[in-house]
């Protein structure tokens, strides 16, 4: 079908266009007719601008008008008028003007939606994503991958100007250790055997390092066949960075440059730097978390030294058993109901918490059920401590450290909610997590997991701990934290392949399993591997944060469900027979 | 291990630095003991410096620096000097000056490696495989990766500058038609299904252009699982766009746009618009190509009119067949022998011609084996029309139409390297070429394909033939060439569900195979689709065209063998059964 070309888009026309014959295509948003007048509002990506068919100024583009219906795809050609006195729409950038048609052309018609294209509307995730294509014309989703976009500029650019070097690493590679969660790909080529898709290109981006690339970055697909959870996807965007010969120090100081960007193209807010720093031990005292929100106060505190001598059972027995006792203090909450305290009660039990101890400051004095088993001194310590005041609300966990710590964090989390503490105008904040353990014990297994991953630095001088005590050994590791999100998270690298070695060893991966899956890299390593470090940002969480929504999949273009499945073209799906005899496989019955 | 972070990299210092003192990072590249003081050129992605242990300078770093070699990993601390005159290095940018060594820290050792790490080297591309993280350290392949960056970055800001919008489509999608060369990924949480990696985000981008998003591009990997051609890689990178409410000419104009960025940024040449086009029809007939070198002419000749009413049975018959007689005039090349000439002919042979008519030109007279049985009319008609000259070699073939033309075509090339047509000295020459056919005849399965893909639009005056005779049905499809190689390929969709499905119809893709297929992508046009276009270009090839590569795999940081081998990790790799079992699939014996 032949058409004009538009002349302009639709969010362009302005009153210094008045008089001008102009072309413009587009999708009919709204239609109304007011007294034989029709009148469309046309809109494309760039915005929307009013038509106006009238029949006595062109009756034949007025008679076709009247066909429209709403998503009719059009092009038009009319003259520029100012909008009659009274009728300007202050709402539409355009609204001053609006276009008097002499000629409409309908280039395609469109059945009726399932759902109206507007910002608010209130049909279901599952038939949003069923009509992906027709969600996608939201004006607001829109926006979202528009911001997405300039995320993507913002960031290339950024690494670009600082010397880094765009690198595509391999998409079909090899299973890694942590296989269980690759999704494998069937080689029709080589009989048997299996590609697979990358949870990271964390090896290549080591090898590309002692490549002598110096500066690396990818924005960058990964996979993850994980049970699905309410926020993930089994494909994800990374922004992936590795350096070398750097410490630290010099890592930081090129991804607080990165956030100042985004900072100030996003949010046009000037980011002071450094950026805060709180260690893993510190940030789990503080706030219960290694993801702390620390856009408001209300810290924890860490009670051992003022119950050290408690007589309290519950108190001594967990001092004596390397636990912890943390307060959170709830200011003004001294007047929660017994009912309310129950329903937080039953919140850190959910969680695992044996109960909850809770007091109410009053004038000089405690009232808690175990306000009995306190001496004076520890009530007198406890509000100084706490720095509590009359009429607020103290809450009190104790048991095993990491575990009570974790609780208390989440409680801190329901009750600044509670306490309307969470709210549009905090100013976002950063935080570096730092010195996070090199192992996580596993109690079903026995055994120690690495927390970050195989290819993460002991400190250096926790080096000698290794062997003798595997559960202090700090990490070289950091995350960087968005409110309360981790938002990226990376490590300086073992570069020594004995220590490489070592750390397989403590992992319990044996040097037959580590040969197998990991032998090139440590190959690679014996031919001078600069000292190097990187970093990885979650690209769909961080573009969820700046555009202030609540689930990633608002900011992909075309999300999978929880459980991976594509409702808009049925994918995954079943193949051909013949298909799958061509990559030798075949169906477990 | 602690080590000093480098102030300056390796290709940095000048002669201002005279006297400064500096810490240096790197790796050895050569080492020179010359009478007790050691060279070392230090390197690393930035350049090269020399680095010099002087035992009266300093003893201690002198007697470590003993204990250096090839591609160890150093930290070193020094003075800059002006080198000692005639010891400059004018091949080095830091040549006039060196480093006088104070402390020498070995960050890592290495072993030696099997091929050296310079540019020119004689291993078998299969060990610098092996070993790629060294081959990627060699400056050439470095160069070329830089090449790749800069073009990443170029493309990216050119689209952003014009309003296109950088959108990811899903790697995880569903089989296509054209599945048998699709690579697959069995689902885990959903039992006997599979995704399919993408051919192209074909269907992908024409959803984005329902949707409203007018201008998309993406920089993207792609997958075939086709049986390796020499140069064909499983994944692949495109650069993929697509536009909306737009003909062929604002499409050539935003892609002519992005060409003259390349040419001035990488080969500093103003190119000058628009790129010459050529419609297949010519294309096949004057450089029996559809993706001719126009850097040199040699153009070929279509002869028919001349032989309208030959005598000659073999152009007798051509010309009652629909065949086509095409001529080559290899101009000064009179003199070659009958060897030579017998070493042409098994050239077109062995490409399937019956055989090769050659003709010398002599002063007045055709000297050649079929002279006998042309008229003199004839003879001077053709000298006529390939404007021949006493010394030239005239080369005809004759038969079925495109297979005659497309091995003239081949001769073409070959004559074009005889004779020196093609070097270095030659302008880079790009060409458009339009009205493809939309179908493709199969002899063999006696059914039309369609030569792009199914969603090309005929031109509009030529949909009534698509019933009557498809054969003769122009796409409105284009490719663009460079330097003879296909550099992008695209055409404007169809944007109508009716014509695409009489489409559909026409290729022989049932209703229910369609709808299965792409029931999505035929729902979406039922709700307003714009008329839209794009084109897909094939970005490894294009690096390495810029690269003044002869081999993709050049311009690949982890290519893989032409049997889709990685031989650095020896992916695709065994998996264990109990991965299988999660999966669903075992292998078939």
């Amino acid at each position: 079908m032949k058409f004009n070309i538009r002349t302009h888009t639709c969010g362009e026309l302005r009153e210094n266009n008045i008089g001008t014959q102009v072309v413009l295509n587009g999708w009919v948003a709204i239609r109304r007719d007011l007294g034989g007048v029709i009148f469309i509002e046309l809109r494309d990506r760039y915005g929307i601008t009013q038509v106006v068919f009238e029949p006595s100024y062109n009756s034949t583009a007025h008679e076709l008008g009247k066909k429209l219906r709403s998503e009719f795809v059009i092009s038009i050609e009319g003259k520029v008028r100012k909008r009659p006195a009274g009728t300007e729409n202050p709402s539409l950038e355009t609204g001053n003007i609006d276009v008097m048609v002499d000629k409409l052309l309908i280039l395609n018609q469109s059945e009726t939606p399932p759902f109206p294209i507007e910002n608010k509307i209130d049909a279901s995730e599952d038939l949003r994503l069923k009509y992906r294509y027709l969600d996608l014309r939201r004006p607001d989703v829109q926006k979202d991958l528009l911001l997405r976009h300039k995320m993507y500029q913002i960031t290339r650019k950024y690494f670009d100007s600082n010397s880094f070097i765009e690198i595509e690493t391999p998409v079909l590679m090899k299973s890694t250790p942590e296989g269980a969660r690759d999704f494998l790909v069937p080689s029709r080529l080589h009989k048997g055997k299996f590609y697979a898709l990358p949870q990271s290109p964390q090896t290549y981006k080591q090898l590309l390092m002692v490549s002598g690339f110096d500066r690396y970055f990818q924005i960058v697909k990964c996979f993850r066949d994980e049970d699905m959870r309410a926020d993930r996807q089994p494909e994800f965007t990374q922004i992936d960075i590795e350096m070398s010969f750097i410490d630290m120090e010099n890592l930081f100081e090129i991804i607080e440059g990165l956030m100042k960007e985004f900072f100030k193209e996003i949010w046009n807010i000037e980011l002071t730097t450094p950026i805060p720093r709180l260690s893993f031990d510190k940030a789990m005292e503080k706030y219960g978390s290694d993801k702390p929100d620390i856009r408001f106060g209300l810290e924890m505190v860490t009670l051992n030294s003022v119950f050290k001598n408690s007589d309290f059972r519950v108190f001594k027995d967990s001092i004596s058993n390397n636990g912890v006792i943390t307060g959170l203090l709830a200011k003004g909450c001294g007047d929660y109901t017994r009912n309310q305290l129950d329903v937080i009660t039953d919140f850190v039990k959910k969680l695992g918490a044996g109960g909850l101890i809770w007091m109410r400051v009053k004038e000089n004095d405690l009232e808690a059920p175990i306000a009995k088993f306190l001496s004076d001194d520890e009530k007198k310590n406890l509000i100084h401590e706490v720095k509590a005041e009359t009429g607020d609300l103290l809450f009190l966990l104790t048991g095993n450290k990491l575990k009570t710590l974790s609780i208390m964090g989440s409680l801190r989390l329901e009750m600044a909610k509670r306490m309307g503490l969470i709210n549009s105008d905090l100013k976002p904040a950063l935080l570096w997590v730092t010195d996070f353990p090199l192992f996580e014990w596993d109690e079903e297994t026995k055994r120690f997991y690495a927390m970050h991953h195989p290819f993460t630095s002991p400190r250096i001088e926790d080096i000698p701990l290794m062997e003798s005590d595997p559960g202090k050994v700090k990490a070289r590791a950091y995350d960087l934290i968005l409110n309360g999100n981790e938002i990226a998270g990376g490590s300086i690298r073992i570069h020594d392949a004995n220590l490489q070695a070592k750390m397989f060893n403590l992992l319990g991966i044996s040097e037959t399993e580590a040969k197998e899956k990991f032998g090139f890299l440590m190959n690679a390593f014996k031919f001078g591997a600069p000292p190097h470090g990187g970093i990885a940002f979650g690209f769909d969480r961080l573009a969820m944060i700046f555009a202030g929504r609540s689930s990633i999949r608002d900011v992909m273009a075309f999300p999978k469900t929880s459980s991976g499945l594509s409702l808009m073209d049925d994918s995954p799906a079943n193949v051909d027979e013949s298909q799958l005899t061509e990559l030798h496989i075949r169906l477990k019955k």
